[in-house]
């Protein structure tokens, strides 16, 4: 029996919706496996900032601190015109977690399953055999603009010319953050099927000329693992020409931004694909970290019922496994979507004729159902 | 009858072969529709630095500026252990070209052809419809870091600190940059389908901020087309899941390098695609521009005659229509590339069973003899 703290921040839009299923199903597995989970629901995002004014509470966020895990659902944006002169914006909550806990491994995971081939984009013998999972850089990079203000020589800023205005970012690397998510790359595909695609730049940023020279330098200490390095745009090509042919695949966190979710469409529909990003505290049984879905708030289907829960079921599967140290739990979650799929059971996202459509809420209880079932 | 002067830039790799089956096209244009075309064949990239030692000659350059466009193939890489210590590097023939002649607007049109959905990842139903154009900004942003060494505050390079090294790139873009391509852009849609798509990162960068600011600024001086912004990561998506949405799409310079080879995947082989880059001077009857496919040098079928020249041929169409003010002319070239895939004709890259295979050479001089046929 373990003892675990998790923080659930459901966001806003369909945040919310799809949190309480996958919260649903980390209580059955408590229940069924007689774990004692505590669990803290609070604020983030749109509905922190109408209750709290802040897009994340310092209390929210020691708690968070003094947590095991965090389960995140999804944070929205403002709308167009409220953007113009917001101080306080919604994806700041992200940043702030993402940053100040170094959450600095983010995991998403590409696997389209059989029972989905007619919901994605891809002919079906394009998405045979693929299984890949992605490891972005999350804590560095063009990102965190204004959370960074402080270091020199990074600016992220519109300023006033002679010529008029023009607007600078700057995308900058250390050592130390190349060398981390390279290794934890490293250590992830040892365990899989022993294969790195690092993803860069390396013919225009000097960033990517670093990038490629550690993950040239690391990869004597892994011996068992084969890597590659490719460009950025020949990535964007071979997810589509060639997935199969991809295992592990690390790199920066824009590129990485752009390129899960290139990918994620393989699956058929974003609303499938979970994630994990990591830290770098250890916990009791693994190490702290942040999970969620990688969709948005979508908050033009908000509150209709209609949002796929998988992808935040999935994210609760990966947070039994590396925060909590529960693999079989996560195991047995995991496995308990691939059945409720198997028995024809569908969200509107991933219909088909023939489908069993249902909304959020069934799909979650039927996801629990199958995980109490032997 | 026309005067016009173009300048040959083969470059390496593949790129002489494909290069010599699009001037083919361009010189039976002359004959047939009775035009003066002067024709410069230079050496750029790999070739030119072994017997120039530059990547590309002042005297070459010279040259190009004095033309009414560019006709260009492919350039190469070093390989890995040459790269680290080379001053010389192949890319830089292609950085200078972009950067001193400012092809700020790169035109990548994106039409899959009916005849060609078995060589595409995507399910027909998905490709029914798509025809898009890109226009990347490609004169600035994270690119040049070398070439712009120069501008204060604009740092591209590795350098030492206490704790070890670090990197940093400079993404850039002032008022004007972004204002002369988001118009091409616009005047580009003004007569297509009415319709731009604007990619943006405008959470998380500054400089796509600003981009969003002028592209609403301009928005209104054309009234009879509708616009919209998505940001990169869903632009990544949508390009799968409903590419036909997109009728011109208008981008930084990295982003657009992203999505453009990831959107070349639909047309079944990245060897389809042609691209225009155009500049600022005005020419006799159009705009100084460099063509070239979007294809690399691809060494590893260098001189075997499998590289597909439809790239190439169809970016000479392009030249024809852009630069030198013959839209009759570059139609007769596209209608013989259409003409020579329905009577089945294929390189290696779209080939099928039952279609009839050639090489670069047959494939060419079949469109040569297809634009000669009334
Ligand atoms: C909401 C946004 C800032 C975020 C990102 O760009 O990282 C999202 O797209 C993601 O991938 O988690
Ligand atoms: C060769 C490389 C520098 C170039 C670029 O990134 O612009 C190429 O990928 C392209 O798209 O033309």
């Amino acid at each position: 029996m373990a003892h675990r703290t998790i923080t659930v921040l459901p966001g806003d839009g369909v945040g919310p919706e799809v949190t309480e299923q996958a919260l649903e199903v980390l209580l059955t597995v408590a229940d069924l496996y007689r774990h004692d989970f505590t669990v803290h629901r609070r604020l983030a995002g749109l509905a922190a900032i109408a209750e709290e004014g802040v897009a994340i509470s310092d209390e929210t966020f020691d708690l968070c601190a003094g947590s095991d895990a965090i389960l995140f659902g999804a944070i929205g944006s403002l709308p167009a015109e409220q953007r113009k002169n917001a101080t306080v914006r919604p994806e700041q909550a992200l940043f702030r977690l993402r940053k100040d806990f170094q959450f600095f491994a983010n995991l998403r995971p590409i696997r389209p399953s059989r029972s989905l081939y007619h919901a994605s984009p891809l002919k079906p013998e394009y998405l045979d055999g693929t299984d890949l999972i992605f490891v972005r850089e999350l804590s560095a990079g063009l990102y965190y603009g204004h959370l960074d203000a402080a270091i020199p020589g990074k600016p992220s800023e519109i300023r006033r010319t002679e010529r008029g205005e023009e607007a600078v970012d700057t995308l900058l690397y250390t050592e130390q953050e190349i060398e981390r998510v390279v290794r934890a790359a490293f250590d992830i595909a040892a365990v899989r099927r022993g294969k790195i695609t690092s993803v860069d730049k390396a013919n225009v940023l000097s960033s990517s000329i670093l990038w490629r020279r550690i993950v040239d330098r690391i990869a004597p200490d892994y011996p068992g693992v084969e890597y590659e390095h490719i460009l950025v745009d020949a990535a964007a090509m071979f997810l589509l020409r060639d997935p199969a042919r991809f295992d592990v695949v690390v790199t920066e966190n824009l590129f990485g931004d752009i390129l899960t979710d290139e990918a994620a469409m393989l699956t058929g529909s974003i609303g499938m694909i979970p994630s994990a990003s990591l830290g770098v505290r250890r916990t009791e049984a693994g190490v702290f970290g942040l999970y969620e879905p990688i969709h948005g708030s979508a908050p033009d289907i908000e509150g209709q019922d209609k949002a796929n829960p998988i992808g935040a079921v999935l994210s609760a599967a990966m947070l039994l496994r590396h925060s909590l140290g529960l693999p079989d739990e996560a195991a047995a979650v995991e496995a308990a979507v691939e059945e409720v799929l198997a028995d024809g059971y569908r969200t509107v996202d991933i219909s088909e004729d023939g489908a069993k459509l249902v909304g959020t809420r069934e799909l979650g209880k039927r996801i629990a159902t199958a995980v109490r079932r032997p």
